[in-house]
């Protein structure tokens, strides 16, 4: 068991996602939600559910919540309720306060008032989908800056049996496969030996325009 | 204008979040609610929005759906209306659907309905900000299997100045750094004498444990 | 008792119509409702009636849903339920399933998740009364084909006391007169010198035209 | 056009489909509904749609409903406007007036109020799926009495391609097929030596019990 | 204790009033309500109270409803639990059943179900105030006729002293005094020399009209 | 028309009954209802009848309120209504005002505020109905103190044909008929010679024992 | 503990600060709310605190409430109940009955019931603002008449160090210095040579327009 | 016209209360409230008073928020518009911001967003109202310190034609007369020979504990 302690406020989708990957990477976790129901379903999987107002300062406090290292408040649709649980957490001494937001002027309020990171899950996964979308091989991406990324991409029948000297993605669309991922083995730095086979997924690197023009002439050909 | 055309069904935070990156990116966009204020908010910046019930078939096809290369049903909260919408996009010919789900039951229920890609953006969102909350020096990620990752990180003030050689990534972590970004310029595939500087964006590539143990021991110590 | 076993889901009106007859006709049947007063006025005629929700696969693993050869979704208006209800029935590996559905859509969507029959109970029962209403005499019919149909229709005063060769539907209307039922005994395949009373009832087949017809000349005059 | 008059009180599922049957019977048909947007979907297809209180006697002096033959009640759960229209089309000089119950109290009160037939759709749909549930091959049947009936019947692989005289369904099971359907032709009262074949559909009429046994021991082998 | 049972249903305004009232005047009385606060509140005055649904037929069974002499439907707002409570009330035997309707329509109804008594007491008692108002000196009245009215009024300050033979009612107003009431004593037909007090209660007997005249020009001079 | 006006505020079914009441009784009366379809249903048989909130000073002065003779506040159940619109009526001059109440604690608050005369409606018509359910002969009565009533009952077919002398209230029971209403006429103060048919209407005064006794020896015997 | 016992009927913000402050002051108080929850956290800190109907007049009584000096009616929005309540405190024997009122109609009410004291605390309140908005030197002022106040001001630095002589309000203003608060000292009546400390309190006492004019000539120049 | 701006967001009691009296102060005020009978009821006495959604930056910006020298954020209760709109005043540049509180923690999140004022109306009040209750000669009082304070209270008849020697409130009690307020006119300061007359106004300075006394001893015996 890792030693950082997490308190986790709100279980719905996005609240109960985030404590069990949290579980799952071997940290302890305090689940809070005011529904029992709710509580009742994530208990067996946390290492502590309860049943509370996160808004109620003495409850907060009898939990202990001033010993956790980072609270996260993922609190649906209740703005005020996020508000308060955020101030809450703050002013008990939690270390790292993470909160979810549901509108530009939420997380200003948030942010406003000391809240160490907002997040939009679902602004951000709008995003993040609107490009998996527009490039049918991509499987995941990381921007780098407004103009490079890093893309995970499958191989194309096209390419099949190709070396990588061959496709020459460098010289020709000025970016470059860094990874290759085949069978569950992955190739880092592969050479220009190195061949593809359709549905290996390889990993490039590159300016958005480079990239899109490889993925428009060399990978979704046909 | 690019010539794939979307129709994006449900203009709540990840519907319009998606609807807008899309035009972002290039692409006409439809998108249609039942609310008539989301609605007036969105029509400015999509290419069409209207008010419709998208349970409707007539209305459905009075609004040329079948035309449309691409539908995403990001209703909320109702999987009824999700459900229906669902099945109407197939049966009127849109070549690719995509929906989100609520839960997995939904999910289920929309995969057998023939629905190409289901999306869970709040559970994969609570995933995705566990793993930053755990690597605070985690900026994003890319997972290539159960065992191996792409990760974004910041180089910390710790590795200030040092090169790549006197890191050494490969020998004494079994990661490799693949890039870096530094002031808007990214360097794909690094030299041993390239110098890192604290703030640079480093891009690491290996298994999860041996870049756990980078991060741990190179990069987190204090 | 009989071996087959029937889950019934949904006691309203529809449902426990039917899972009453079902135990009329000696089967055992497993009623499920969420809610408990409903339940708990069945239970005393049902082999079983529990309180459940249907939509938790846990809960419907509990209750042995497996082992059941035919399962009835009968919920009354909740389209979501009814469709999450029968993919579970389906997944669990219920041999039948049969579903009521409350709009074409509704049914569409049973139908595409591999639901075996679909039942529009009001719907359908608004069409046998339609003809009902029309035809003063009739008492019920099974229509055989968009042409043929077989009827039941009380013998009026006006056909008392003939034979059927005096009445001779099969000359006059092209129909013919396929049993008589009277006081309880049923005459199969009866003959010309058979004799029509007024309040017998005589089972009829024929188009639907020359069936209206004789109905018309013949039986309704006045 | 024939010359019956038919008014249809609420247009829900069970009204509706009463309305349409008649419509395409040939019939005239008046719908009310109180609820507007039911109305507009109705209109094309109806001789006459209206929004109206059909509990207010002035409204429906005002429609003319003392010209009407017929009047269906058919609203959906309203105990006391279903209770309260029928009155007001008696006593307004509807000839027959029909109405559906959703209780048996229901029913007992709308038979002490005049109504000249009361109907029970939900009920009567759950007993006519029950029989058909516990016989696959059952199509359709009219139960003539308390033991006997008339069933349809699809044959089955097992009897195809025999004659009636091999089945010989009166010497073995006491019950007579009376008519066959093939390929939208149908042969009332088939000789000995008209051949089944697999996928006709027989009509067959016999003692409940009988029929059973012919079923099950004929039909449903495997 | 008087023998005559009386069961009440409905303990709302109205309803309560009425059973205390037989209460006082030595009936046995049961009172039924589905609403527990108002039975508890009712229990101690009445034989006995019970929270129950009166619609429901058993319950009314078992509480023995058979046995009572005469049932009061005192419902409050709801038309469709009177007619339900008062059909079985009478199904069940109850001699007399009276029912309180809340208009016209309801009442109708009452009356073809077979009520013996359908009441209306806030419209009858808008009546009674009506007449009270506009006669400041009525104390109470009985409607004899369309025409013929008996009115109790209290003897004002100009007749204080005066016999009965110099106001003289009968040759002046066509009306008379049928009886005086003082300080608890009643004077039945009074004679001529009796003389009235202020404050007194003279009962008279009379046309409408004549009481008007009377009433204005004797009484309510000033 | 009379002179007298009258505001009633409130036209549920009290009000309603009782404006008309007065408008038949030749008075001139404004009818107050905050509810639109209300009103428009009472505007045809008002002198006038307004959309107002009775409980706005401004309202009520626009509308003349202080030259009414007599306001009577009939609202129905919303006790802060009654008690504000109470409160201004008598502030704007309005001479006599007479309140609805429907509880003893609001007919208290009522009278404290200068309100001229509260009526509890449902209760006393409760007490007025209990005495006619116990006595089935009695047709309305008047109480005239605590033991002394006039009562009007019918005569029934035990009495038919008999002399008042021959029945002998008087002396038998101790209480006398004051007048007889037969076929429309009214006899006031019959004589010992007059007869008694069955179905006339008797008005009898006497104490409450003795027309008991009276009433279940000679009138209800059988 | 003092011997004056108050009651506060309604325990939401306005009742529980009086009633606290009347606890720190020294007195006993009864709380009431029908609120559980509202009681149960202030039950602590009054003398003891009930959950109650308080317009249920026996409840009243079984807690003795015609023992207390003092009532107050602090219900926050219910006008129906805070007129109840205190009919029934006033008619109990409670000395003196306070009263919140939230509208002009209401206070009237209150007043005409015979309330000791109508109290409107948002409207004070915002009156009460206004001058210390108008005034940011103002900490409090007390209203001697409409045209005299005695303020309570902060010293600015523009007096610091200045002699009352030197500032000399009275000839140059018309208004008088008649305390000064510093450091938790008061000096009453100061002499024309004590001095003013930026950061003191200075009572001021004259007319409204007169220290206005001192206000804005030396106190908040720059 | 004073220059001073004001915009008050939320018109109910509290917050039109404040507008008024700022009006009535002589300076410009606009208000705001999302509803429309609110607005329409202050427009005619406010500079300007507009419908409005006060957490929409836009909207804001539109009325020209900027300019505003002072906001107000009076919202009832609901806290996320509060906080919502308090953020929006500031950021838009309104130099002072005000905000009512209706609970600790809601205070707490407007100071920690920058709000200038945070006012508790119906705490401070309650507070207010619980001294004047316990002191019943007290008319108003300014708190200096936890323990001076200056109170204004009526001259009791015990005290009456009384010079201030006589009384001699510093000698005996440790406080003094500042001032004494009669028929409009003030005396500030009066000397020994001035005399209390019943009726009168006195302010007095002094310990909390002292004023109690002389309160106690010489204003409240009897």
């Amino acid at each position: 068991m890792k030693t950082q302690q997490f308190v986790v406020i709100g279980l719905g989708r996005f609240g109960s996602s985030l404590a069990l990957e949290l579980i799952d990477l071997g940290y302890e976790v305090l689940g809070i939600d005011k529904n029992e129901e709710v509580v009742s379903n994530m208990s067996e999987y946390l290492t502590h559910a309860v049943v509370a107002d996160a808004t109620d300062e003495e409850v907060l406090k009898s939990l202990g919540i001033r010993n956790f290292d980072c609270g996260i408040v993922a609190i649906g649709d209740d703005i005020q309720m996020s508000i308060l649980a955020a101030i809450l957490l703050k002013d008990l001494g939690v270390r790292t306060v993470v909160a979810k937001a549901i509108s530009i002027l939420h997380g200003r309020a948030l942010g406003k008032l000391g809240v160490d990171r907002v997040i939009f899950p679902e602004r951000d996964m709008g995003i993040r989908v609107a490009h998996q979308l527009v490039t049918p091989n991509l499987l995941d991406y990381i921007e780098l800056s407004k103009e490079y990324s890093i893309v995970e991409m499958t191989v194309p029948q096209t390419l099949d049996g190709k070396t990588l000297s061959e496709v020459n993605t460098r010289a020709k669309f000025g970016c470059s496969i860094v990874a290759l991922h085949r069978e569950g083995k992955v190739i880092v730095a592969p050479t220009a030996m190195d061949q593809l086979h359709a549905g290996d997924i390889m990993v490039i690197i590159g300016s958005n325009s480079n990239i899109d023009r490889f993925e428009s002439e060399a990978v979704n050909v046909n």
